[in-house]
């Protein structure tokens, strides 16, 4: 069960180990959106993104002897960083099964951080489940769900925590919490942390265009998925469909979802830079793009866009920051 | 008179203001550095730089009537931004004198913040002085110098005062701190909070390499001066000699000046951007490439590296990020 409750136990659990994040402004993003926004700068947590939260949460909650013999994950690279890293400070294996077109700094890294990595072929379509229950079985490894998973839920909802406080501290009684959506890990755990300490806080999940399935399964009141390609700019944020423990949450208690293009996204990258001197990742900076260019669908009062990511390759970066 | 009871009053004018940079990490820099490295992100702080810690110092000590009337600056950058911004939080003119060929973002921004620009040809040797003398009698605007200016050094000494309590709180209690050294106020400033709160921190400054007067200076044990160009990469720290004030603080208190490269402080950039999701020019990149390419020349132990500014063109930026 994911409840308040879970969220502070993980945060009890993180203590003095997972970053508490700083929310910055900028007189120039106000200026932009029109309203005063907030960032929740959730690159800088360890690994660059906020999924250290969740890995760490679900790593050390896990019995010492079950957590001894190692943990699994699925990821295209921040969960895979965010696992292999708390495994690497508990000083147990990690596996991490990754797609061979993942972004090479995420791979290099979920390497360096200690962990096994096996590459597998999206696009032709190998069995990574199989190679995953194989392992599995051989090693007695625990498999770490990215995102459809109560303790990690719980562990991302610490960032709800964090801005619940923060909001206070800046006398913030309403305003709209915008969060850059996959699964819907940070935006589920985020909500509940919120509804319970910051209720004036409402959470709208935002997503690229094209991977809409939040956006389009709060509309319908359902779950539904993604038709179109698997890849896409914003690979942190590219899941097929919202999760069976996640959206019930979500449907429950966000607004609806927001939608950007890659353009506003990468505009967004580059105003991160100059403005904040933050490095954001495409996925990372889908909230912020919404805050700053779609003012016109989000209810009058402050924002605060969280900036769940900044693992983006150098060369790409780079690119991005001179397109204008 | 700057002592620590003028950083701790400088720190009390700031408080809910100025903000408090986080200190961070990465595995991967103490990989490189071979040794625990943290860095003070000062690249965080208001207007990209410390420099707003200085520039909201000296506003806010100033009398009413006297602020009412306006401030002036010289400055290449990030004094400007420090000081603009300040005026504009206290609803006064700022007059702010830059090179004609400042970075445009620099000027951009300082613009932006509502001061009065006046820019000067620094190649062909406008006198700059005399523009602001006239300035300063016509409009009775209050000078606020860059470094060599107790208030502006009790207001970078608030940056030690921060880093006295992180390291207490990460029970450091011997480091090197590292300081990106331009005039020497934040380096002077930082040694007398660090002197105060925090003894076993050692200071030592860092400059580009034919931008040395520090640590010449240091080591002559006397003010000497630059004689090469004016210009360079390290726009932000490209000062002619210490300060008359803060040579003899730097000198009594700190330890022997190091000096980087360029090729250094590019790659340390890169490192930050990569590893610290952190934006920094060139000059605010020379303590952590000191940290990183200069293990061998600092105390074993913990290092703690300043970073003291983000303010870089981007498209500078870019080209900088994909030399390798």
């Amino acid at each position: 069960m994911t409840d308040i409750k879970a969220i502070k136990a993980a945060a009890k659990r993180g203590q003095g180990i997972v970053r508490r994040t700083p929310m910055l402004t900028s007189p120039f993003l106000d200026d932009i959106a029109g309203r005063p926004v907030f960032v929740k700068a959730e690159c800088l947590q360890h690994t660059g993104s906020f999924k250290f939260r969740g890995g760490w949460s679900a790593l050390s909650a896990l019995p010492e002897e079950t957590r001894a013999k190692g943990v699994l994950a699925f990821s295209s690279g921040n969960h895979a960083q965010g696992v292999a890293r708390a495994a690497q400070m508990h000083g147990v294996p990690a596996v991490i099964i990754m797609p061979a077109d993942a972004p090479a700094l995420k791979i290099a890294n979920t390497r360096a951080m200690g962990a096994e990595v096996v590459l597998y072929d999206r696009a032709g379509g190998e069995a990574r489940e199989e190679v995953g229950e194989r392992l599995k079985a051989e090693r007695g490894l625990t498999l770490i769900k990215p995102f459809d998973e109560p303790l990690v839920i719980a562990g991302q909802g610490t960032c709800g925590l964090e801005i619940a406080e923060q909001a206070a501290d800046l006398k913030l009684k309403e305003a709209t919490v915008l969060t850059c959506c996959g699964g819907g890990g940070l935006t589920a755990g985020s909500a509940l942390a919120l509804e319970a300490q910051a209720p004036g806080l409402t959470v709208r999940p935002v997503e690229p265009e094209g991977f809409d399935d939040m956006a389009r399964s709060l509309a319908s009141g359902g779950i539904v998925a993604n038709n179109g390609p698997e890849v896409g700019l914003a690979d942190a944020i590219l899941t097929k469909a919202p999760g069976q423990i996640t959206f019930p949450i979500v449907s429950r208690l966000c607004g609806p979802g927001l939608v950007v293009t890659d353009e506003e996204m990468k505009a967004a990258m580059r105003e991160a830079a100059v403005r904040l001197k933050l490095v954001l990742e495409p996925g990372g900076a889908a909230a912020l793009a919404a805050a700053l260019y779609h003012a016109d669908e989000i209810t009058d009062g402050p924002v605060i866009a969280t900036l769940s990511g900044g693992n983006v390759d150098p060369d790409l970066y780079a690119q991005i920051l001179t397109e204008r």
